[in-house]
């Protein structure tokens, strides 16, 4: 393409209200231009990027064997009705009436019409296993669209549904998905993790979700430096501490510590480290209820001990049985009545609620905790011989350097972008929309079902993300709009010039590669600056002063320098650096 | 593809909602499902001819320099009340509200969408011009949306805009549009005209409608025998007979023809030819108004005249001055108040209102008409011996064998569907949302713009229109969803079918033809259903009884008979019959 051809959108200024780099640098490169809060039109240097990850998730899920289909984007409300999400959807759900006062939605996922299709289409074990994807276009209608691309109202997104008879046949689709997903984010040359997540309300047997590292990531994910372990830091397990727990030392005894509400106030007061304290914290229990499910008696309370430098995990607690859920914490007054001073005096020593210790902080010994009194702690506190030790289990978020729960390695955190989920849904919409087949023995079975999303657009957000530099963005070469850019200095005054750009434009075009001829009567600096900021991988340069010596120049998007080549290498050059 | 891999998804019996061919065959074949009115989820075989028509647009696009954009299905209010649209386009236009209250709606089309965007991209006539596409995903609440996807509510199309500095300009981006569909339509293996159409009611100064010839069209295009010419039949000129009027005969005579109200009846009665007869029609005049704009006086009545055996052409009519728009047929109470008869028994002859002859009526001789008295005609009437003949107009719709207006040849009348339109729309849009550039002189001038549409998704189920036979649907090859069918014959029994199919699937596979093997266990006679019936255009069946003689069967889709030929042949003759 030539440059004069094409629209180069290219602006100077950061756009105010962009928040996130990639949002920046999308408007700034002319990928997309914003039509209102959470709506993008994309320009064409940003369409082919957008285009170059479909190609790839559509290759890689046509190799899988999965069928490709296209649901509308507008779903009649009587289906979302049988699964019941159309009351529980809430507000993100687009809903519309057509001209006859029908209800509609706009689809922000496409379970409910898949699994009609196919309780109509499918009738035996025999077609199954099936897997049916679509490159689609979603709405969400999310409350506070922001940061671009990445959590845009509407939006491309592959999503994937397949059908079994049984639950093996299921897993096996989940790991053909699995490595699937493993080759797209290869391909699309992306650092990313795949990542155990948590199967949430929907339910459902595993989850994995990917994610593309970068620091603006809104997910943080633990993973071991050593094997393939990766997880949302809300389920990576904390192991058990190694070996036994240190002996008890000094008798137990109680320190004034006024002021002192925090961890941070307490270590800094009784100059200790963090480690050597714990922290309680004390949330609902499950209110007891009658045979009619009326809550009886009064609101139980349930405290939570874990490590003073670390966190209580929400997602672990909650499955604890006898705490309320969604896990509350007590309030002020609660604590106050029940317990006899402020929460930060509260200490497991004598307490007289059900009390559940993390795995680590059961492993402390001679640690400092609140004394149940106003003002002060206790030193020296000994699980076993000052208190029972009743009941442990894992309650907090790992951190970096915590064993990895694979057995092999420690745990780093990084921060990820979720850019794909899959998910073992069992039977929640099959069993509700009736989807059945005969099985071998002619008995009609409920199909179970996974489902597979990517959000194509977001990946070029999270490709963004992940790279870039204070002159732009940095493309992997396999979504790069342009894998070259040629750029002419003073070409429209040069007749030599503008013929080795025409030359090496043909010959690099004719292999198939996608090259960015700037042929535009700009100044070499804002061609330079153009070029860089739209991240196009490979540069060459020609002037009048290196073509006297036959010479041009190669610089790579990411190399700190240029590079000076024979104008007659410039050919193999790029065809060695693609790799081709 | 190997059948036992995908969605064959065929069915026997014609759905009793489908009125026209293709939605029967697209249901039949497996190509699309209905989610709801007007919604169609195309599966695994129809999403391929889809795409293959989409692929086809997208290079010939891209090879007439139109940049490949996407703009947002959902699209703010405020840019349709910009236009004025937002109150005009009527309940077609699908609208919602997001979750805080803000009016949106469903693209059917998005010229105001693009304007926004361009008046902010390109300020100078040196960026122009500029053409931007999109292959889009688009919504229109049709009140009655009819058969299959030929008129569906949400469907894809090609939508272009091109922008300019001035009208020559627009009128080479047109031509290149023009030129472009032209070679769309003939790589998409269709029988098609490019045929002039009405500007309507948003005016602008050109206007080609491209339609697909196929008997179930709902437009006629009138197109000569000898030339490119072709017109809908309302915008075709029927030009004036040649030649001179035949002389007066007989003197005028009175005849009574009791209870003979229309041509036929009068024909019938008298023994003539309806060529010999004119009929009269009272429409209404334009009201006369004063300096506010207030009607004043009568309503004037005005008579168009035209031979009995032609159609009057309501277009024609209302571009005549002294017609009210829309055309209204008077009442037969202001007949009978201003004329003193019934409508059946009008005629010309002292009729004291405003007359306009249609070209043809005005070269009858001696001929029959109402003598404005019921139950009575005149015979052997002549303008200028027995009336003046003050005006005369093209009043007609033309018929076959009219004379091309292009001066050559005559002309046919078939049936077309529209699949493209080619629009120079002006300053419409880029006047009412301001898009100005500066030209040359550095003064600010309102950008001139085209609009350029195909119904993607409409072509598929038009090319099957024009494409089937009793036994389903024969597919141009350039968009059948597989080029060639191998039928295996009892493969699952026989090792050396199997083997057979296999060599030639993967010899042919390897060439990138969409082949389809047929490795169902099915009995033949529904594997060649099958194959004839999703329209396969070539087709290579190999059975054991064959093979033993080293042959195997080819059939073309269209072809009556099969053709045995040797089995290492078979892939020679396939390559030959594709023309790769």
């Amino acid at each position: 393409m030539r440059a004069s051809q094409t629209l180069i959108a290219t602006v100077k200024e950061t756009p105010a209200d962009a928040e996130v780099i990639s949002h920046q640098l999308m408007i700034r490169a002319g990928l997309v231009r914003k039509l209102a809060s959470g709506l993008y039109t994309w320009l064409p240097a940003g369409l082919k990027v957008l285009r170059n990850v479909e190609r790839i998730v559509r290759e890689e899920m046509d190799r899988s064997g999965a069928m490709e289909v296209l649901m509308p984007v507008v779903q009649p409300a009587e289906l979302w009705q049988e699964t019941g999400r159309w009351q529980k959807y809430g507000s993100e759900l687009c809903r519309l009436h057509d001209r006859h006062g029908r209800e509609f939605c706009l689809g922000p996922t496409h379970e409910e019409v898949i699994t009609d299709l196919i309780r109509n289409e499918i009738n035996s074990y025999k077609q199954l296993p099936a897997n049916f994807y679509q490159i689609q276009t979603k709405f969400r209608d999310e409350v506070r669209p922001r940061f671009g691309l990445m959590r845009g109202r509407e939006f491309t997104m592959k999503d994937a549904y397949s059908f079994h008879a049984d639950e093996q046949c299921l897993e096996q689709t989940y790991q053909s998905m699995y490595d699937t997903y493993t080759r797209i984010f290869t391909r699309l040359g992306l650092d990313f993790r795949a990542v155990i997540a948590d199967t949430g309300s929907i339910g459902g047997n595993a989850s994995h979700e990917f994610h593309v590292l970068a620091a603006s990531g809104e997910d943080d994910i633990a993973f071991s430096d050593s094997s393939d372990y990766a997880a949302n830091v809300e389920m990576a397990e904390a192991i058990a501490p190694q070996g036994e727990r240190a002996p008890a030392g000094d008798k137990l005894s109680e320190v004034a510590t006024p002021g002192a509400h925090s961890i941070a106030d307490v270590t800094e007061l009784l100059k200790i480290d963090s480690t050597q304290t714990v922290k309680t914290l004390i949330v609902l229990g499950q209110q007891p209820i009658d045979e009619k499910g009326q809550a009886i008696g009064e609101q139980l309370l349930v405290a939570l001990v874990v490590r003073g430098d670390h966190q209580l995990n929400e997602i672990k607690a909650e499955k604890c049985s006898a705490i309320a859920s969604p896990l509350t914490l007590a309030s002020d007054e609660q604590i106050k009545q029940q317990i006899g001073c402020a929460p930060g005096s509260i200490g497991p020593v004598g307490l007289e609620l059900e009390t559940i210790v993390d795995r680590s902080a059961a492993h402390c010994s001679n640690f400092v905790c609140g004394a149940n009194r106003d003002g002060y702690h206790l030193l020296n506190v000994n699980w076993e011989r000052d208190l029972p030790l009743a009941r442990i289990e894992d309650l907090r978020d790992v951190v970096a350097g915590d064993p990895s729960p694979c057995g092999q390695g420690v745990l780093d955190i990084k921060r990820g972008i979720e850019v794909g989920h899959i998910f073992q849904l069992g039977t929640t919409y099959s069993e509700a929309m009736n989807a059945t087949v005969l099985d071998q023995n002619g008995k009609q079975v409920v199909m179970k079902m996974g489902c597979y999303g990517i959000g194509v657009s977001r990946i070029v957000a999270a490709a963004i993300e992940q790279n870039y530099d204070d002159k732009g963005i940095i493309w992997p070469t396999s979504i790069a709009p342009y894998q070259v850019a040629i750029v002419g200095l003073n070409n429209h005054k040069s007749a030599a010039v503008t013929e080795a750009c025409e030359a090496l434009y043909r010959q690099l075009s004719e292999q198939g590669i996608e090259v960015l001829f700037d042929d535009r009567k700009e100044r070499p600096g804002i061609k330079f600056a153009d070029m860089e900021l739209m991240g196009i991988p490979h540069r060459i340069v020609i002037g009048d002063r290196g073509l006297k010596e036959g010479m041009v120049e190669y610089k790579g998007r990411g190399d700190s320098d240029n590079q000076d080549i024979a104008l007659a290498q410039a050919f193999d050059t790029i065809i060695d650096k693609l790799a081709i």
